[in-house]
């Protein structure tokens, strides 16, 4: 059988039994921050030439210049062209999704006037530059790709700048066609902490970002966090989780795929199944027998399943709600009669996948919602990927004559209250001083 | 004279000068990270035991338990009593007008049907538990207090936690009378990197928190950038700044005094205005001279000034507009005739003052708008701490049969692109499968 661990509420340590299962450190260790601190620090102070001595180093890549690592216009076109047809067809109409769904997340200026005559606000404002990283090789994603890249078209970021890197002059097509889709500005093939790097603090060539989004490796991470503050970044990410919870209606084999969907990621991907009917936990690892072997990545599957799966057999509906809470997952399908219901006492998710047809693939690709999304119980506190993430705010504040008099008095106690008496008479002269105005 | 720095655009080095008049590190240096992880690890492995240790070290507090230091409901009451009447109505007059403009903010669900019959949507929900760091000492600010634990209210936190250093065991009533008005629910008088990752990872005494904000000096920064990820932070606050752009036809006290409400923060704070007059400039540098003795706090102002203050002269108001974006300011005054027309081409600030009467002071207390801003240039990418800090988003979406049959071939012609093929057999299940499903 697959291997893969069961666990039932009614076991009097099921709480820490999930928490050791679904614990994910955060930190990468003291090696990898100090090479990564040692990398970002180089490319800050050395720029371009750094930046070429780190990538012939560790992506085995040999270039004159950096402008060398830019791929022309005329190549992303030609990929582009020559990708499949039904390739080009399913990139496009994702993209179109991708963007419908992002328009309504658009954040909008507002702007009410109080009852003295000032008046109050929001102004929104898209970032000016974003950088998108993509990661190369294997793992190169054309879906990540759009979902990174379309949201900031959408808020109305000037310039978007991809970097993916291209270890031995390898670099997927696919990726390339999904950038142009997307609208993409410039590509530059440089990866790992020093693309990261490049980004944040600008080089000679490389233009600085205001905010780097996208996925990558434990070096890519740090590398985020490290210039949190000096850009912004999306999110650090840990493996992909999906948690299932079902009532033990669906067919075993759809949810079989459905759990080997997120195990095929990697094999530190989570994926969890949780449902009332201990029969039904039978049956689906029964249908997970039955499929596996031709599954094209069933080592990672089996790996995955083994080290970080779980079929967890609650007492009813409720209690899987609560072990969701708890997880807080990055997907969270809810494969069950009435799911409107069953997500209205969700407190904590990346995505809610709603009803039997609601496969997280679709999600992943194609249906509109973003893929980018919180990991690691991260969900507790953060969002999906999305337009709001290339917008910020301004708070706006016009007051009036009558409407500053009205506030001076409670500024100027609160001043004074803080020892801070210049902001008591900068609130002072407002409140008396019509006649002193220049106005 | 005042000593302040005159900059002119004209000159062929001023986005040079600027650059280096602005730039601050984001990096506390290697000897602050060293510390704060060992501090922050201490007290992750080591709990309450860990905590009293290094209150007892950095606070010069002795307690026997960490319970000890948490302050009684009735304490809490009693300053909210004691304190003059007049701040206490100033306190609760800030805190319903910071309320008012933060109930704005909310985030709202929504849901649409596209033509398929797919739904798809974005749940709205708030954070669980909020971790607010009070700064201690002489630098209490009750106004903090109420900026950051309000808007969480407002988004339907269930539970803020506040802690507040009490260095020989000094607490500021205002501070307890502050979070009184604000509704903060349990107070601990703990402070530095150990208050930080105790609300981060939570001890035997302190609940763990999904979101820690509020200011701090450059431990405590560090600490949450530490700890980010673990939980969510607000940012990591640099000194406080003021670009005021003035069109010279102001009361030149009323603008000495803005400048003075920011200098008078920190040595560190940052005091810019930019005008087209330098006739302007000149009368604002003398009423400067006139107001400074008699500032209670005039040596801080004045170095404030020196080390980091300003006084730029500008060709005319549009290329004032673009000092201010090149700035990004935490707190950008428009003391100009019609603020309106100006602040439309703004693309990067905090908050934005519009008029002669709306002084940064009014805002940093009472009149709505948070005063918990991006500063350092951030404001690029990040905005004003609102009640959108303490909500998150799930996306959501249920696929009809029809619907999922519409994605279906999409999604799984990408999935092959990317060679993960338990994505692609997922999908097709859905698109082929209404026979196959329990429903």
């Amino acid at each position: 059988m697959v291997d893969i661990k069961r666990l039932s509420t009614t076991q009097p340590d099921f709480w820490d039994s999930l928490d050791a299962l679904t614990s994910w450190g955060s930190h990468p260790g003291a090696s990898i921050e100090q090479r990564v601190a040692e990398v970002v620090e180089g490319v800050r102070t050395g720029g371009d030439a750094a930046l070429l001595d780190y990538t012939r180093r560790f992506d085995g890549r040999e270039a004159d210049s950096v402008a060398a690592l830019e791929i022309p216009t005329e190549q992303v076109v030609a990929a582009h062209e020559q990708i499949a047809p039904e390739m080009r067809e399913a990139l496009e109409q994702a993209a179109a999704r991708i963007r419908d769904y992002a328009q309504r997340q658009r954040l909008e200026s507002w702007e009410y006037q109080d009852a003295d005559g000032n008046r109050l606000g929001q102004q929104v404002t898209a970032l000016d530059r974003v950088g998108v990283y993509v990661p190369g090789g294997k793992a190169a994603y054309p879906s990540s790709v759009l979902m990174n890249a379309v949201p900031a078209r959408v808020a109305g970021v000037q310039e978007i700048i991809m970097t993916v890197p291209a270890p031995g002059g390898e670099l997927s097509p696919l990726v390339l066609a999904a950038a142009h889709v997307a609208g993409v500005d410039r590509i530059f093939t440089l990866g790992g902490a020093q693309a990261v790097a490049a980004l944040a603090y600008g080089t000679e060539t490389v233009p600085a970002v205001d905010k780097i989004v996208g996925p990558g490796n434990a070096y890519v991470a740090e590398a985020k966090r490290r210039v949190y503050g000096v850009v912004g970044i999306d999110m650090i990410a840990g493996p992909s989780e999906v948690l299932v919870i079902s009532d033990g209606q669906a067919d075993p084999e759809w949810i079989a795929m459905d759990l080997f969907s997120q195990a095929e990621h990697d094999e530190e991907a989570q994926a969890l199944l949780v449902c009332p009917d201990f029969v039904f936990l039978d049956q689906v690892q029964a249908a997970m027998e039955r499929l596996l072997p031709d599954m094209e990545r069933s080592e990672i599957i089996r790996t995955s399943l083994a080290e970080r799966g779980a079929l967890i057999c609650v007492r009813d509906l409720e209690e899987a709600q609560q072990v969701a809470n708890y997880v807080a997952p990055e997907h969270l399908e809810l494969s069950v009669a009435e799911p409107d219901r069953l997500a209205e006492g969700i407190r904590h998710a990346g995505a809610i996948f709603l009803g039997h047809y609601s496969a997280e693939s679709l999600g992943d690709y194609c249906a509109g919602p973003n893929h980018t999304l919180p990991t690691s119980r991260t969900a507790r506190f953060a969002s999906p990927l999305g337009v709001y993430d290339f917008q910020k705010r301004s708070t706006t504040l016009a007051c009036s004559p009558a409407g500053a008099a009205a506030l001076a008095g409670t500024a100027a106690v609160m001043a004074r209250g803080e020892g801070l008496t210049a902001h008591a008479r900068s609130a002072e002269y407002r409140g008396q001083g019509e006649e002193r105005s220049g106005d």
